[in-house]
């Protein structure tokens, strides 16, 4: 897939958290990025970087995952970070010494946490609104749509790190060739509605027990970072299975993050006002100063190696947020653990253009996008790559989340 | 709680797997049970109990969880299981080290497994069809209910086995007292329709990597084996909330298993045709030779240490079996791990009595049940304890799945 260069996403103002092996670190672990190189935690802690630092337990870089570090408590993860930031910031990258440092084209991103559950949420009103009209004939959101952000749970076996080809799913949905309404009304094959969604995913790090419930003003302390996520859905198989369980293999064809965990810390900056919120919502979902942050994700289409870009999407648009998501999920009494993942679903703007998915943007197939190699689209076609990409602002972005889809294979 | 004895369930053709400790045994590991004896395995194993087998690694039972039991090939654990049976068979319970045998009475059971993904199913036509017309006033199942087993993923942080006590959630609904439809009619307190769900459940032991899909027939082999599960529901969250993206919190105060898990060997007598399917099904689904086991599921509800039996329910009479719901999970190309619950739904049959929840039984509130103490119900009240057996036939059963509805605290 083409390479494109985000130094720029991660100055020294970003400083994220990664899981990574290379030819020279070949068991994975923990990173981060300054720029175009990677730095391995491991190695840093091994030589004494961290200093005397009570929290952080030897070996807690040398995992293949972040949850032992995401379980941290705030504060240790922040000296972490500030460690890094403040040597880089007086020293540059001389600050760190040479065996642990690798370009970011030489090393092999990893899924950065073992993930325990994954929640996808419904938190844009334009992506509903746009959606109810196209498949359901109703711009009116669902009845509950402003009480609380609806959510469901998705799998989380399916879940992979970008770079990761995605499956054009073999599914049940209906015949859109046959006339008759009986039995062949129905079809299994492969899907012939494959779509992105652009979305905006909290991963938790401090856990909760179940019982205990949360206010959305405390959940913020609960999030270890953020990471862009492509909730690839063959809009055919969930059309037809979604009903009334809501959506299930139409979403377990592959669901792809980016690999470097951006952390609040580095957002703080970037912190706006969330969206006005209607009437009255229950005490636990209400926040004396509801924020969000000020980032902009954009999906683009690889076709023939030929990039288009097909939506910018404003994560600040969404009408509820990260911390609000989070209280919702356990308002009943469940747990959070270190490595959930909470995901706003398609990140939709009111604007041309800035529609998370390709069911709005090409008014589910009815307006097909041209691509700059001259290739139209309703959905997705084999070969075709989506890069998502996301900026804070100057200095602070994600990177990009990528994926190719291929084709079905017989079964 | 009030406690019974089960250990005619649990004779030498069982030989299920548990994880169990005690004050003889404070961490807990494997256990197996005979009887009213629970047996530990790691025990065993340093005696020498299994011989020489490769396949079974050192400490494979001195573990919190039965995971790495589980995944490892079928013949080891029949291995396993024999070995046990035949010493049984042979010495009785003098056949083990005394120091590996506790009262079951003594011991405090655990969760089996480190739960993976956690997918419910609706597979009782019966259950659909009663839910339907209580809910929606339709007596026809949802449009897909024939070509597949409609499924949906659950959360896996609020699995907890046996035992444990579960909170009657708060949660937003339709507020029953309400006459106006604005703010209003929407309330946020405790739930006041909680409810008891009767489920079988299989949990995985051969892993299935992504992107290689299953025929049901072949399914079988990737299931460790068998549980009760209780998917205690809160019905008025969850009716409010389900629109369209399915269940969520309202399924998410708790879901119990029994600690007991039965092996696909034990059932192997028991096992019976499946109820016939109607029309064409998809060759993934499709199975040469449907079966299922012949299982009786009861469910009473203990109130005031008195216990009613409110229901009798036929698994053999569900539409869809476990093969075929694996089937179906995989089918999009997803995977399956070591660990995974999926459970069928509400085991509901035709009869009068044999209906698998609240929601049924008592028409959706309309029709309350009157139980033994003389009080009655149309959904649990506080301090209802509700306990689900399972039996396939003499000498082999489940024993129970239990637990008590606390009151909700404020928030």
């Amino acid at each position: 897939m083409a390479s494109m260069d985000f130094s720029h996403h991660f100055s020294d103002k970003n400083i994220p958290f990664g899981i990574a092996s290379s030819p020279g670190h070949p068991n994975p672990q923990a990173v981060t990025r300054v720029g175009n190189k990677a730095i391995f935690l491991a190695d840093l802690q091994e030589n004494g970087f961290f200093g005397e630092s009570e929290g952080l337990s030897k070996g807690v870089f040398n995992q293949k995952t972040l949850n032992q570090f995401a379980a941290l408590p705030r504060t240790e993860q922040q000296a972490v970070r500030k460690a890094i930031q403040d040597k880089f910031r007086q020293h540059g990258l001389e600050g760190f010494p040479s065996g642990s440092q690798e370009d970011v084209t030489k090393i092999t991103t990893h899924l950065p946490v073992e993930i325990k559950d994954f929640a996808d949420f419904s938190c844009s009103l334009d992506h509903v609104t746009n959606a109810g009209r196209i498949v359901v004939g109703s711009t009116q959101p669902p009845p509950s749509f402003f009480k609380f952000p609806i959510g469901y749970q998705g799998r989380t076996s399916s879940i992979v790190v970008s770079g990761t080809d995605i499956e054009r799913p073999m599914g049940q949905f209906r015949n859109p060739s046959a006339t008759a309404h009986g039995e062949d009304a129905i079809a299994y094959g492969p899907s012939q509605k494959v779509d992105y969604e652009v979305e905006f995913a909290a991963i938790i790090g401090k856990p909760l027990p179940m019982k205990q419930r949360l206010h959305a003003k405390d959940a913020e302390e609960h999030i270890f970072g953020f990471v862009i996520l492509n909730d690839w859905s063959a809009r055919d198989i969930q059309g037809y299975e979604m009903n009334p369980l809501g959506p299930f293999n139409g979403k377990s064809l592959g669901t792809s993050i980016s690999p470097w965990v951006v952390t609040p810390d580095a957002l703080e900056s970037f912190r706006t006002s969330a969206s006005p919120q209607q009437g009255k919502i229950a005490s636990y979902l209400s926040h004396p100063k509801p924020s969000t942050y000020s980032i902009t994700m954009e999906v683009e289409i690889l076709s023939n190696s030929n990039a288009t870009k097909v939506g910018t999407c404003p994560v600040s648009s969404l009408y509820w947020t990260p911390p609000q998501m989070i209280a919702h999920s356990v308002s009943s009494g469940s747990a959070l653990r270190t490595g959930d993942i909470l995901a706003t679903g398609t990140v939709s703007g009111s604007e041309e253009g800035s529609q998370g998915c390709l069911l709005e943007t090409t008014e589910g197939g009815t307006r097909p996008l041209t691509l700059n190699d001259g290739s139209k689209r309703t959905y997705l076609e084999d070969g075709d790559v989506v890069r998502i990409t996301a900026v804070a602002g100057e200095g602070v972005g994600f990177g990009d989340c990528i994926g190719r889809l291929t084709p079905s294979r017989s079964f």
